[in-house]
């Protein structure tokens, strides 16, 4: 599944706390008709929100995908959160593209990262 | 990739706030020798840690892995990050299966899940 493949080719970086990370998990069910299409344009539209940094996703072929959003601060999750194209994507969402999903909304307070040398 | 294939079957649900994140963002090296089998011994040394609420993991084929880990408090989660074995495991990881990583810790502030009535 190569829906995210632009989303996924490189890892958000470890920002300077404290910032916000928006954690999707999701079983999808058999019918994806639309959802291609839809995803480019939530990661083409997430772009303009303030304080947007970046997002990652992955996808168990078959099984679970689990994305990240990285946000500055909180308004800024919360006004891609209510965007009326974003709200409009998570009703067809619940309509018809997932069997289950979870949002966990943390504040991040601490993060590092590592990059081989040679 | 099936290494996680314990670990991913289900999302962890939604808690009750507050409880903590580790998201875990991975791109692995060609040399995977003995992942699999440190992998499972740390899915299994992890489950005795105390607050410790469960983990994902999902993995683009050839491409970026993330695991995110769910523990009640953030003294599970630092008991966990400094457990003797997998100290030894994350050295490892940087030696040989990890091109690059990044780990963003978070207090979990909201959360909402939604499974499919039909």
């Amino acid at each position: 599944m190569s829906d995210h493949a632009e989303a996924s080719a490189t890892p958000v970086p470890a920002f300077e706390p404290p910032y916000y990370v928006a954690v999707f998990t999701t079983i999808r069910t058999p019918d994806q008709t639309g959802f291609g299409e839809t995803n480019r344009r939530m990661e083409e539209l997430v772009r303009d929100i303030p304080g947007y940094l970046g997002m990652e996703h992955a996808q168990d072929p078959g099984g679970l995908g689990i994305t990240v959003a990285y946000f500055r601060d909180s308004d800024g999750l919360r006004q891609w959160q209510s965007h009326p194209e974003h709200r409009a994507a998570q009703r067809r969402g619940r309509a018809q593209w997932y069997e289950s999903y979870t949002l966990h909304v943390a504040k991040v307070e601490r993060s590092h990262g590592f990059m081989r040398a040679d």
